[in-house]
């Protein structure tokens, strides 16, 4: 067997997928169920189509591409990624998972070779946690991590269930029918960009993922009390911002108190009620992540953030209460995929580092569900989430290939 | 010449107007040129030419409704305030100075007495800076504080011009001409609810404005550097929301650093880009509104937030500009006319206290055109620019009567 990867092809189809966007070139803002992310599963569909892939999707949009194996009663190989993208992001993350996902599949397709399990493409609903405060949506309803009663109760911003909104982006049934069974795959893998500057730093150029990091998000609702900005004195006030300007430091200063590079904290939203310069503000949430590879010292930060943000209500005279979102558990990748990886690496005498994942991805509840490991390619400056988010054809070329040495391997 | 204040139909007024409204009862929002401020404007017009008052407005839709005088051709009276209102405020700011001004007049005109100058009612536009991000916009232009030109560029926050807002509100002409000519009016009272906590504490019914506040307003942009949360190790982050929290808690610490009761400042804005709960803020502005009786004592807390900007923003290697939008002297009311209303207040039997105004108000800069003093009434817990805002029926009516005399005595 000969692989050869298009890389050309497959660039074009992530410059393309990067248009369905709300937000102008270079950067993309692709909120789940929204209009443009309806044109780009549209579009992702007719790809499949054109792979002679068969194509399902589940009640919450999950969909599954299939290249049918020799032996299609056997568990399949999966891989994929996400194509969501958060305000004002870039183009590479996620995407390059299910295009390359997609890539390899064709490029063991043109090589002749003939899997014996199936090996089939996901695309996960809303890893982002946007629009519904959550991340990993669909991977947390296929894995049975997240209670479906308690999804279809999730609300925008706009107070829209999730009910509502996939169903007016066509997905109807019943969340309940999202959970896959044990066995429905035999492995996955993952391809995705690293997010972060190590493979950059070493000029590596894929990372082996061993394990993904635990993460926790919440928000701090902080409620103290309105009035006009120039009559209510100082002493007199209880300013629900100020409040929350001294939590999201005390958060910072929890994630630096563990010593651990590993240990990172963000408060990445704050929204201000009513928001009118004349007005002291009188409620502010806070969005905060919390993530480290030991789920203790992580928990420790949320410690320190709780014992925070008692001590600063009390001393300001507001209320501050924290609602947990998620505060999950690492994962461990699987042995025996790490080796399959390594061993396409080698194979292809391209260097490869042993890794762990500090941003979290939908592979850490598949890999509550099968045998499942992460492949990462560099990314420049190791900066994602903003438009400068760049990765070359060649890593992303190279990267396809070692999937695709690692799906043939475990679809035999 | 008795005069006798209609309360029920003056209290029925205020509920009518509370309801041009974009948030629900008993909140109150009520943007300038929005389509509930063009409805409550129009439905006042018929109130003032239900009492025979002629409408005149100006290119920026400041409203006069005059009683003509025996002898027109005098410098009017003025009296008047605002009905625009911020998001979730209450039902009595600026409004209680509209309405109360009107029925003011009907009492006059029921009671006989036939005023010598015009007696003239002003709505002004656009006291609050909700829109065009600078506090009121009519009054500077009436008094020629802002250019007009300058006034043209304005820009609310989806990039629309004033020009642009004011056309589509129906207001023509140039901006040039709203400046008033000199000794337009002979005097000015204008009549507002306290918005703050002395008048309701002392149980006293009526405070007589000596002086008005001098305030700032400003913006800090902060751009730091955006990245994914998970990714982005701690000491590698310019974290634009840290930064701004910092300089929030920097400037209460200036305000409370000058030991004056009447240094007060609130960050009531903090926009958060891109926003999402997974990615460190890479640019923040804040919105900063800055007051004191003193000037000096103002400048001091602008230039105590200024070195706070540069030392947090060379910290954590981001940039952090101030924008100044306003910065306006205070303003001394008029001996004479606060000698008046102090002379009706005595004539009632009404206790009443001299007082400074730490609110600011069209007041200060019609205070620039012509002799000019304001009254204020008690309201509850000093509350304002909140839906508890609340003013009694009585304190209402004390008021307008007060309001009256004083009219009744500058217009002969």
């Amino acid at each position: 067997m000969t692989l050869s990867i298009d890389t050309p092809a497959l660039i074009g189809e992530l410059e393309t997928l990067a248009a369905f966007s709300d937000a102008p070139s270079p950067a993309v803002t692709r909120i789940v169920f929204s209009e443009q992310d309806s044109r780009a599963r549209a579009w992702l569909r007719q790809l499949y189509a054109d792979a002679g892939l068969e194509v399902r999707e589940d009640a919450v949009g999950n969909t599954f591409a299939r290249w049918r194996g020799a032996d299609p009663a056997l568990p399949a190989v999966g891989t994929g990624s996400h194509t969501d993208a958060i305000p004002h992001s870039g183009r590479y993350d996620g995407t390059v998972g299910v295009l390359g996902g997609l890539e390899a599949i064709r490029a063991l397709q043109r090589s002749g070779f003939t899997p014996r399990r199936s090996i089939e493409l996901l695309m996960f609903t809303s890893e982002e946690p946007t629009r519904f405060g959550i991340g990993c949506l669909g991977s947390r309803l296929l894995s049975g991590t997240l209670d479906p009663s308690a999804a279809a109760r999730l609300q925008d911003s706009g107070g829209k269930t999730l009910e509502e909104v996939r169903a007016s982006a066509g997905f109807q049934g019943s969340l309940a029918g999202v959970a896959l069974k044990p066995g429905y795959y035999s492995g996955f893998v993952e391809l995705h960009i690293e997010q972060g500057p190590l493979l950059e730093r070493r000029n590596i150029p894929l990372g082996i993922v061993t394990a993904i990091a635990a993460p926790a998000s919440l928000s701090v609702i902080i409620e103290g009390q309105g009035g006009h900005a120039g009559a209510v004195l100082m002493p007199d006030r209880h300013d629900a911002l100020l409040a929350g300007a001294e939590i999201a430091l005390a958060l910072e200063a929890a994630a630096l108190s563990t010593g651990a590079i590993d240990s990172v904290a963000t408060t990445g939203v704050c929204e201000i009620f009513p928001g009118a310069v004349n007005s002291i503000p009188s409620r502010v949430r806070l969005g905060m992540d919390i993530r480290d590879i030991n789920p203790a010292r992580r928990d420790e930060i949320l410690t320190r953030l709780d014992r925070a943000c008692r001590e600063i209500s009390a001393r300001r005279g507001v209320s501050a209460k924290i609602q947990m979102i998620n505060r999950d558990a690492p994962a461990t990748c699987d042995p025996a995929i790490v080796a399959i990886l390594i061993a396409a690496c080698e194979k292809h005498a391209l260097a490869f580092d042993p890794m762990v994942s500090r941003a979290y991805h939908d592979s850490l509840f598949i890999s509550r569900l099968c045998p499942a490991s992460m492949l990462f390619i560099p990314c420049r400056a190791g900066v994602s989430h903003t438009p400068d988010e760049y990765s070359t054809p060649e890593a992303i070329g190279q990267g396809t290939l070692i999937l695709a040495e690692a799906l043939a391997k475990l679809a035999i």
